[in-house]
């Protein structure tokens, strides 16, 4: 299924014993729909604040059901914050999060207040160098270690990601910009390091050739601050056979 | 002044005595900001529910202030749902309404179930032939009387506009189309009740011919209903010298 959330409304994908999560609603209201326990498996796990407009998830069922019942029925059962947009049969081997070859990822930011979507962009006041946080992210194109975007946490221990998109795009409204990266993988809280860092280069508070640096120290502590969660959007995840 | 509201949170831009406006919340910020009283004049007042992206408004003051420091002032006195994008100075015979050459509004309908932006999108689950509405919406290039569109209570006698562009998109989110309509003017509800009509040869409730006759008769009971407020966005008003 091809699900769209307003990660305001939750703390984030993952199921977890306190909180609503996007897992736990789709698997309550899937569980009801189709009259049998399911746990859902996600391409990726959303951070808390974190929105998706085309994350994929998988779920497996013992018995046949009516595909387009099942999708009415989930979305009468879960919240606003939450929708399937549609809904599928695959083989039965197909898994969301390990079939995926690619994610893209968007980043909104606005140089001017905002008042219509406010809870999908972030705005940030000071003058922002968008050409200078291009020319420093085309060093984020390949394959490389990303250790140094990457939460400590994280439980994998390959840190090796290639990324083949990051740029930044100007917005038909003047003053809005979105960051749109795409990659084969992306470690945890990877896209809001990454942004975090290139807003600070954008500010001029560091050299457009610290990329490279930070890259090569493997170290997260090199590089700057997550930024906001609010403005991280999941826009799709691709598949081999699509 | 530019400025972006979310509509869903006022009741329409005119100030009135019950129920905050646009118009009121902007004039009490400013009146405050600017140490005297302000009336802001906009440049066209949509209705309850409508939002704006690009609303254009004009006011007056007696003392010169500093442009950079009323803007910030005036967004900090005004809610979360309204915010001015930019603001500068004028010649003293420029008039948002009166002036305007032009403006395009936006309406965004969902064929799937929605989560992100929700309050800015019409869900319509049936099936529609957005081909067929394009069709049909070419008729309504061009210079004509768009009376059968009009709400009764209009104040202007004048019914003529003249529509330059009038077509559905599709968004890069599969499900997703903006209907983009651009005209020298437009008449009390003339964009909500082109969009339901629309929406009803869309769906094979009327035939694609409809439009020329509806047009012909000028008479509103002729056309569809009124498409629902908050799919509707003012998406920028344009000037000659602009």
């Amino acid at each position: 299924m091809c699900v769209e959330y307003d990660g305001s409304e939750f703390h984030g994908w993952q199921r977890q014993p306190n909180g609503d999560t996007v897992q736990s609603a789709l698997e309550h209201g899937l569980s009801i729909a189709a009259r049998q326990p399911v746990a859902v498996t996600g391409a990726g796990r959303t951070d808390a604040g974190v929105h998706a407009r085309g994350q994929v998830a998988h779920f497996d069922l013992n018995e046949v059901v009516d595909e387009h019942a099942l999708l009415n029925s989930v979305n009468a059962l879960t919240p606003w914050s939450v929708a399937v947009r549609s809904l599928q049969r695959t083989s039965d081997t197909f898994h969301a999060r390990f079939d995926a070859t690619g994610r893209r990822y968007g980043y909104r930011v606005s140089q001017v207040p905002v008042a219509l979507d406010r809870k999908s962009r972030v705005v940030v006041p000071e003058r922002v160098d968008f050409d200078r946080m291009n020319r420093a992210a085309r060093g984020l194109i390949g394959t490389r270690n990303f250790e140094s975007f990457c939460l400590t946490q994280s439980e994998t221990t390959n840190r090796v990601c290639t990324i083949s998109e990051a740029e930044w795009h100007a917005e038909s409204r003047e003053g809005d910009h979105t960051f749109r990266i795409l990659a084969d993988r992306f470690l945890h809280g990877m896209v809001r390091a990454i942004v975090g860092t290139l807003l600070e280069i954008g500010l001029e508070k560091r050299s457009e050739s610290d990329l490279e640096r930070i890259i090569a120290a493997q170290d997260r502590r090199e590089a700057g601050p997550a930024a906001a969660a609010h403005g991280l959007i999941l826009e799709e995840v691709y598949y081999a056979n699509e």
